[in-house]
């Protein structure tokens, strides 16, 4: 019957972790939903987490080592499995010692994804479908950022793509697109969508490079589309694309356009941080791997530059928690993808058993 | 009815907020008196300042940019008016929208001005005369620091020369100005008057400098003034002088003294930290550059040393809230200038209708 | 009859705030056991201490100067005695400021001690005899790190070795520390010692490198001890060193073996910091100042190992007050030298009388 602290996150979800690069050899301290875990590769190299607290003193696991996948304490030896219970320890007897927490955890897509809530509610099948995944048709690069930001404040930054009129005024930014107005459906609990289509404009710079980089011409005006899809609890995939004038649009034969996905995952590190993957899929000219990384320094620095604006806009909402904002059309995307978090996570505040249960 | 914190500094005042070339084509943010502020220059390049925070989203405005005297929203390209009030926005009907607040401010002697209270009562007649400013017989020049310590310890600090033989003993510092007795006047809330006067002593190197520079012996005994005077808010102009011994001193013609005036004033960002803009107006030798700069660089030297000192005691002060510190006479024009802030203070919480309409 | 704040430290016993040589020709200011204290040489170089504070305007007086044995004020001049009572001020009649807390303090072994409780009960005769010091057939060297975690942190560190097999394992750490058992005993208040005798193992490679250069077989295998004794309040001194096998371990003649004591002196700056004094005192090859250098240099980085550990260490109990570690056998040290710590809070914490007299 206790209370549970009003949560900004839901915790029975999957969130991406880590890339899964990023825990190789060594064990990854990383703090998710507020938890601090510790990633890393137990058996066979298949990936498993548990609280980064060693149950003999609190020294985190994260500075031990992996040996033939057990966790090993950098303290003093103890063995971790990766169910949250010990296995050995130097001169020990470990059956009484009381297991920490463990993590329903799957790589998937090069990355490492994890439901910080009940293990026992985690379903794999629910991790999102990423079709562009071991695709050769398709080539895709991206990175991660550390933002000092309530992770929906982004959210808000992706499913209204107005701002690249200001923010990013020199790559995809152009003035057609506050001119064109955006159109926002929600799908029950499993889909916000919010799309901009723009017909017969010139193409800024970002899509010019593209056509080029596609053997189509870059100097003729083009029909453009940015199509925003949240779904929860915090995943953004944005498809943008140009085609030719007059070809179809969104809908023309690949002949006439180029696109690709900006593929968004952002986990909340606590709730006044985030974690931010970033990154594109494209189906243009999937094998050059010099255009991948025109790409990815592209996006580095398009997304680089909400970092700030983020950071000092939650620092002005922290300072007036009392006021309110406006909620225009172009924020419905946002305002809608809110909600179902909203929802979200009062579905798992009126189940205080499980709560107790995860606890 | 409600009960309003208690401040540490009035509101209903002039303070300098910024030099005036630190407001160019970008707008500045700044905090003044615990207020996020955005500076910018409107039509015909006239100061403007508002609230750092835009009414649609919590962005800050200070990371806009400013197009034909409107400040624009760097997020979603809001225009903001000078007197708070949203002008357009792409797409949108603005009517409906807040106000932020929007604060009084005059551009004055190369400063930018601002009063952050009630902008009803601000009247640009009471901001302070300064007589040498674009006066040919007159050189200025300055800089700004940021301090961790509560303003008013730099106004302890200035109406209190004595630290100089301790603090500045290189430069400025003489045993003597331990030796003769200060005098501090109170002329009711307008002004305090700290002075001293010494007779027949050698010159520290500061005036040795000034001496020659204006074709004076150097090397000959000299009547030496200082005469600090605190109006509130928190601003301090130091007389400081010397004349050759025996030719009347402080009254003694130009041609047989040197003297300058210390400018100094004191802006709250927030209760333990600062701006502080200080400099030199001197009228001697005006019209040499290099003298200008190396009494800038040694100003800037002999204040950073206050720096240190004045963050370790507030951390000491604030460590020990209870203690009660000496008043001795030295400490007189502080102390006095404290009572009259104080004051101000107790006058502004007297006003609670007006307190309301500014908050 | 107040209620003092529950303390983490005894007050009324001795710590080294300083090495001897850090207090020079200028004050040091350094906080012990949360006092913000500053040392410096009164009359003949002895060494005084008293409170960072100025009881004129609260400055800290560490940025003065020492005059003549007296400890001058930065700000203004004040000179402070070595009582805490004002001894004169430039144009000023002291003999009413109020006195600040001296603390009882002395210089010994190289390093500067003091008594942060009450100064009346300070007797130097308690503080621990170091016979390495000023001994030719010894030789010492250490250094100082700052750590942010709980000074017992370092203490339960210091008492079990076994961690060593793991966070050094390149250096002094081998698997048999692990297999061989360790022995606590507890002699009253005075002294806590956990020991472990290895028989007839190889050498690690700090000990091959001791053997060798003190002209002993490197290539043998070797009885190991290592005696960690605990004397309150905070001082572990862990007495380590190789025998050839066979030739009575710890009890064998000093042709047949190498040893050392580890000096670890830990010393609470806060709840939750700590000051660290390592350094070893070895009884071989003492005049030989490379080896003095490579051990200082080689402690200098094991160590370091430990500080990155401590410091996640005592981030995750800070975010899990609540949670209970386990005393293991290994543990047994740390938890028996609590215990005493412990007693000696509580028994300060039965004299209010005491305590009121040194608040």
């Amino acid at each position: 019957m206790s209370t549970p602290k009003p949560s900004t996150f839901p915790r029975n979800t999957w969130y991406v972790a880590a890339k899964a690069a990023e825990v190789q050899d060594q064990p990854l301290g990383r703090q998710i939903c507020g938890e601090r875990m510790v990633f890393y590769r137990a058996q066979e190299g298949r990936i498993a987490a548990v609280e980064d607290f060693c149950p003999h003193r609190g020294a985190p696991l994260s500075l031990g080592r992996v040996c033939e996948g057990k966790l090993v304490c950098g303290y003093h030896g103890l063995e971790m499995g990766c169910d949250g219970k010990t296995i050995a320890m130097p001169g020990q007897r470990v059956r009484g010692f009381p297991a920490i927490k463990s993590y329903a955890v799957e790589e998937r897509y090069g990355f490492v994804w994890v439901w910080p809530g009940d293990r026992e509610q985690a379903d794999a099948a629910l991790i999102p479908q990423l079709q562009w995944h071991d695709n050769p048709e398709w080539a895709y690069d991206g990175g991660l950022f550390h933002i000092k930001a309530d992770y929906r404040l982004m959210i808000d930054n992706l499913m209204d793509l107005t701002h690249e009129t200001y923010v990013h005024a020199t790559s995809i930014g152009q003035a057609e697109i506050d001119e064109t107005p955006c159109k926002t459906e929600v799908h029950g609990e499993a889909e916000v969508v919010t799309s901009r289509f723009m017909q017969d404009i010139p193409a800024p710079p970002f899509w010019q490079m593209a056509l080029r980089s596609n053997g189509l011409a870059d100097d003729v005006n083009v029909d453009r589309w940015q199509i925003c899809r949240f779904t929860p609890p915090s995943h953004v995939m944005i498809e943008v694309g140009v085609a030719h004038a007059g070809q179809g649009g969104y809908e023309a034969a690949d002949a006439h356009k180029v696109y690709s996905v900006v593929v968004d995952f952002i986990t909340p590190e606590t709730d006044g941080s985030m974690w931010y993957f970033w990154g594109m899929a494209r189906k243009f000219n999937p094998g050059d791997a010099a255009v991948t990384e025109q790409i990815r320094a592209g996006q580095h620095k398009i997304f680089s530059e909400d970092l700030e604006m983020l950071e000092l806009q939650q620092r002005n909402l922290a300072d007036y928690p009392e006021r309110q904002l406006l909620k225009l059309n172009i924020d419905a995307g946002g305002v809608q993808s809110r909600k179902i978090i909203e929802r979200l996570i009062a579905d798992e505040q009126a189940m205080p058993v499980l709560q107790a249960a995860v606890a």
